[in-house]
């Protein structure tokens, strides 16, 4: 039964970013109406414009915490002392964090094109934070001649399409633990930034 | 005046595509109807069907045509004789063929979601043909001992996303020429597969 009564809109909420984020996904933003996002969820589209003003908040809003929740976890983690041991880190965190939300990075990189200009400025400002944060530890590690990187900004936009590519192939069930896949994807992330 | 004489077919056939390629690029494969394509073309919606049974040919056609022409643009190349002139032709011919079809490449990433099982299937072999010459390239030279590669197929798919990913940041205008932008990737893919 369609359920529209206000008093669940904390139970709602992440349901209707969970269907929001499935939809998009399978058939981009542009195809999926907020009736549809109702639908999937299983209210009527009135309990949607209790929760969420219009269809670019959704979007914006799945984007943003996306890109938020990451910066934060980088935050988070423990942080070793050489910039060799910080890129290794890095490496194998963007790997492990990446694959278990192929949906959220799919919509990250593939719905750029639908936000208005101020979201836009907004997500990209998150993405070149957390570039920014690879950025550092290439220029420290430059610095003390651990690396060898003409251009940090550039190096760390490769290393981390190099790495989300994880993403496009790897699968639990496939061939390789993900342990080895991450080693493989340090291995080469080491010796591009090394001279 | 829209356009619907069968006698313009040759002339057409590239117009739907290249309205096709452009609407599907903005708004994602789902949220464009062939009653779209066809006012993008300034034709009648009959004159789609004369051409194309489908959106889904369409779809197909557009990824099919954009694999078929890159195999068949690196079968074209010249062949450098040692794997280390060889892996440097590929890395330049990547980034330098793909960041003038941002609309194409970005189309066969993002709606592989959208092809029927046996469109996809025939896409992904496409992809498997290109990926394969560069594997073939990290296998001669990991043989001859110019390379060290744990995984000459995974190396090529990680290669390939660093490359492709020029595309999400290269502008013509902007602080780097084209060819300063391949010299740094080509240097990070030479030394991430030699030891």
């Amino acid at each position: 039964m369609a359920r529209t009564s206000g008093s669940h809109s904390e139970i709602t909420g992440p349901r209707i970013l969970e269907a929001a984020l499935k939809l998009f996904a399978e058939s981009g933003y542009a195809a999926v109406s907020m009736r549809k996002i109702a639908s999937e969820v299983g209210v009527q589209v009135g309990a949607l414009y209790n929760y969420t003003p219009d269809k670019q908040s959704l979007l914006f809003g799945l984007m943003r915490d996306h890109m938020e929740k990451l910066v934060a976890a980088w935050d988070q983690e423990t942080r070793p002392d050489t910039p060799m041991a910080r890129l290794e880190h890095f490496a194998r965190f963007h790997v492990g964090y990446h694959h278990v939300r192929r949906d959220a990075v799919f919509i990250a990189y593939m719905e750029l094109r639908n936000l208005t200009p101020e979201n836009f400025a907004v997500i990209e400002g998150l993405r070149s934070t957390y570039e920014g944060k690879l950025e550092d530890i290439l220029e420290e590690g430059a610095r003390n001649g651990s690396f060898s990187v003409p251009d940090a900004k550039i190096a760390s936009m490769a290393l981390i399409a190099m790495l989300t590519g994880v993403n496009t192939w790897f699968r639990e069930t496939g061939r390789l633990p993900l342990e080895e896949v991450q080693d493989i994807y340090w291995e080469m992330t080491r010796k591009a930034v090394t001279a």
